[in-house]
């Protein structure tokens, strides 16, 4: 059996993370697409220790229709809006996609007519299209699979909070550390935080229940506290009173009668304080359930994943396939073309 | 779309709580059988609070000869060669079938033959036996699903703890509360206390896994505690150095080097302790993972599981079929004739 052939498109943290894992589970490297470290290997940049004879290249329209690849791994955007062309180049190159775009883990409601389109020139061209990372376990499959001891559900609930103090800048700006209420809520006026990236993950999980929306609201509140706080990433002190993070909240109501609920806090802890779980959920209903994860590795287990992925991607039937309706992703003891089933 | 027709087969605790999620999942129950309320209506019986038209017999072969059912929910024992001609006969009827039975989770290596030959017979007669309850979601599906996060596993260690005092004097005697320790010790020296109920759930993992297992251990061990403590159940004072409760530990080597241990502690506890979580999970590797539910409603969930697996195990191929091999369970928002592709 050959072994399955990737393109790296997007050679940032998750790319050099995803690569390493990729080249461990037995997959061959074929190409590699940045803007950045051209000409340079992409194994070296990867910190394999040694060359893979792939070189970096900024030309990817090139890459993509010289390499007989099975799927490429895209790490470059959030939003649909940017990832549509660099999608729609891998799809007409006849490659299967999984990309760590967050919006393209649930994006049917947030960006419905992009993701038609590129759902029609997947079945197309006979190719599947994923966006997965690390909501695939932690903020879908793992509550679905609790729903299953649920014989009524009122509401589901999530929680997940974390000291902008653990990232860099880009986060602390991100979450308005320093701002001014008012400067705060004139941003939400003008619809900022929209759409919260928990609205996808709650979006599988309703879509795998089967169950049908009849309501989303979105809220996004600043976070106070009422001492100074240090923030590390801006190095300096945030006065009593001033934006110390936000919470962005998603609920949905169904016409089924079943609420869902999620909660992302970011904002600089107080010294010394801590999470019990970073990531925490509750089922209302009988009988009552929860589950929660102490540590979610955010970062590596956008890598595991997206990687474990892989041939889920290239077995699924052609389309934009959302990862509520991939099998059950478990551990790959082998490399991973031991788990195809077509080619 | 006609509904799903079943008989309940033993009408105790788990059978009353699964007549009453059935019924109000849109499930037909046509025939009960039971040595106790014979004669009585399983509605009533089930404290559904009305009668369905349904007496409880103890005339097995009459019951599953005469009633053209789907399916038959079984619970009735914990070991395979207690169920073994339970199981044959519904089988024998043409009756797909489930059951509570705590071995028949993941019987294939503690009672291998019996196994191949219900596992033949359903093939034979095109129908589907599965073992399932609170160890489906609880102690096999959230842990394969969390391994999907994995990149390389050195271990997975689950442990459970409970107070025997929550419990009936059944509990507190296999438990062996206020045994002197030389007692317990030529118990254990006997082969007690084996097989655990951990074996079974560990193999459903590693199988879901595609490991394959090269030593198993099991160990018992006794609780004791340095002060007096009140046994409830048995309503007297078990003394500083007797018996308490014991541990019960499973370890599973597999050739691919991954190991996995679960320990179940029943013992009495100090007056005011208390456990955080009733259900944790770690496995170790890359990345470092955890899980834990604070409660694990054991009665009722594995009434819901069991109710809530009722399609799959109708839409399953034939043969002896364990749960990590089933879709992933997840909660059933329509009466349960909806989710089923065959008949």
């Amino acid at each position: 059996m050959e072994k399955i052939k990737a393109i790296v498109y997007g050679v940032g943290e998750m790319g050099k993370i995803m690569t390493k894992f990729m080249v461990e589970k037995g997959v061959l490297i074929v190409g590699a697409i940045d803007v950045s470290n051209i000409g340079e290997d992409v194994g070296e940049v990867a910190g394999l220790g040694y060359p893979i004879n792939v070189r970096i290249s900024d030309n990817a329209d090139a890459v993509l229709s010289e390499q007989k690849a099975d799927i490429a791994v895209v790490a470059v955007f959030t939003e649909m809006e940017r990832m549509y062309p660099h999608l729609k180049k891998c799809i007409e190159n006849s490659l299967n996609v999984i990309t760590t775009s967050e919006e393209a883990l649930y994006p049917w409601t947030t960006s419905p007519e992009l993701t038609a389109k590129l759902d029609k020139l997947a079945r197309e061209y006979e190719v599947t299209v994923v966006g997965s990372g690390c909501q695939d376990v932690f903020k879908v499959n793992l509550i679905s699979v609790l729903t299953g001891a649920s014989h009524t559900i009122e509401s589901v609930v999530g929680k997940k909070s974390f000291d902008v103090n653990d990232y860099g800048p880009v986060v602390a700006e991100y979450y308005h550390i320093g701002q001014g209420k008012e400067d705060f809520h004139r941003w939400v006026e003008k619809g900022g935080g929209k759409p919260s990236f928990s609205r996808m993950n709650l979006e599988a999980i309703i879509a795998d229940l089967g169950l049908t929306v009849s309501c989303i609201q979105e809220f996004v509140e600043p976070e106070i506290d009422d001492i100074d706080l240090e923030c590390k990433a801006l190095g300096k002190i945030i006065r009593r009173g001033e934006v110390i993070g936000m919470t962005e909240t998603v609920e949905f109501d169904t016409e089924q009668g079943i609420k869902f609920r999620e909660t992302l806090t970011g904002r600089i802890y107080r010294p010394g304080e801590q999470d019990i779980n970073e990531n925490e959920w509750h089922i209302k209903g009988i009988p009552e359930l929860d589950l929660s994860n102490k540590k979610v590795p955010c970062g590596i287990a956008t890598g595991t994943q997206m990687v474990n992925r892989i041939p889920d991607v290239i077995n699924a039937e052609p389309g934009f396939i959302t990862v509520e309706k991939l099998p059950k992703l478990t551990y790959r003891a082998y490399p991973l073309h031991f788990y195809l089933h077509k080619r």
